[in-house]
């Protein structure tokens, strides 16, 4: 049995997410398709994550099993034919039997980017959040190593969410400019429901002094979502890296 | 009477070009909307050039002639507020009485890009050429350089096109890569019909050997279109810079 882990990259203003959902159209769900046109048969993707309704992904993971035999660069390449255009395979690789995108995965970068011009972009509409304000972008860098740690991001996840621990270890976080664009980003081992979003809300609130600077710890040990700033809308958001050991990838069979 | 002076810049998949056409989506079209809300009177935009359906700007000039004394900053803002949102007023100031926007252009700059990679890209789409073989970017930039100079164009003016005179100078013209992106880049004191996008059609036969290398000059000299490439697709394309003396601008009255 063959074990093929996928790479995409998709702009998630096509999408209703990733996760399938009948009668919507989700990148699982044109994967799905595409995959059942090109193999004939049914085959169950495990992904990486999830990303929500206009998310985007640079980088996106996931693998499923076949018997098919196939190359890999003739996989790739009818798949791309397939895949609706808002959405593409950009590696197709054998790795071992027992590989799982999810459980597998030793952490994430995400990017966040923030349009920071009194005039917005028409290019940007929907890659971007355009923030008016201009942005100390200095200043948030140092607000936002206040994240990095092994911490209880309870404070940082969206209500509602059910998981079994809110803990996660944040390995790096940055803001960076590159002339009007304002990057966020953030490397952790695992992200709790809307955990970028509220962060970079968060800042965004430190940056307008609705929330004092240098609390961001203080919130963090408060495990009260009513303490950070809002959620900021999934537009600029884009997962950018997902890592893995080096040594998945397996002859091909 | 005051002349504004507009600088644009539109996502020209949003557009059926720039020039109005009735019942269809234009950035004149638009504009001209825009302005009649804000200003109450209808205006005649004088612009820099036309594009075609698809065609983008990074930067696109035109000015009108109004009573109306509403501060530029106002205005700036009122238009892009009222505008969809494929375009955006990215400056409005006063220029001299009769600054026109096509007679007083010194040239423009266009560039095109070109996604050099097996596999497209999603965020591309519209955006920009996908061209999966290998291209050379150092080669073709010495290939480019053949265009520099006054010559008459007219193997790179689509047919059909009545035009005075079809000599122009070209400044400057090069090709260069950033990562899997390759960009051609042409400033000139004036363009043709289709004139950029049939050089980017020509450079790539060349790159594939259907068109003689160092023959550029050849079928410049030929004034036959049919010697030249073909038109590469509107995608790709951005008028980058409009170039005018230093002097317009005067002060607000």
């Amino acid at each position: 049995m063959r074990n093929i882990k996928l790479t995409l990259m998709y702009d998630g203003t096509c999408f209703h997410g990733y996760q399938f959902q009948p009668g919507l159209v989700t990148v699982e769900g044109e994967l799905k398709k595409a995959l059942f046109r090109l193999l004939g048969e049914e085959v169950k993707p495990v992904s990486c994550s999830r990303t929500d309704a206009g998310v985007h992904a640079n980088e996106f993971c996931c693998n499923f099993k076949t018997e098919n035999t196939r190359e890999n660069e003739k996989l790739l390449r009818g798949l791309n034919a397939v895949l609706p255009k808002g959405v593409a395979v950009t590696k197709c690789e054998d790795v071992r039997e027992d590989f799982h995108s999810r459980y597998d995965c030793l952490g994430k970068e995400y990017i966040y980017k923030i349009w920071n011009s009194k005039v917005r972009n028409p290019f940007l509409e929907g890659y971007a959040l355009h923030y008016p304000f201009l942005l100390d972008e200095k200043f948030l860098d140092s607000q936002a190593k206040q994240f990095v740690g092994t911490h209880d991001f309870k404070a940082f996840c969206a209500s509602g969410s059910s998981v079994k621990t809110t803990e996660r270890t944040v390995f790096d976080c940055f803001v960076k400019r590159k002339g009007n664009l304002v990057v966020f980003g953030v490397h952790g081992n695992g992200f709790l429901y809307n955990m970028v979003r509220i962060m970079v809300g968060t800042l965004l609130s430190v940056s307008e002094g609705k929330i004092e600077k240098d609390s961001i710890q203080k919130i963090i040990l408060s495990k009260d979502r009513e303490l950070a700033g809002v959620t900021a809308k999934p537009d600029g958001l884009y997962l950018n890296k997902v890592f893995y050991p080096e040594v998945e990838q397996v002859a091909k069979q």
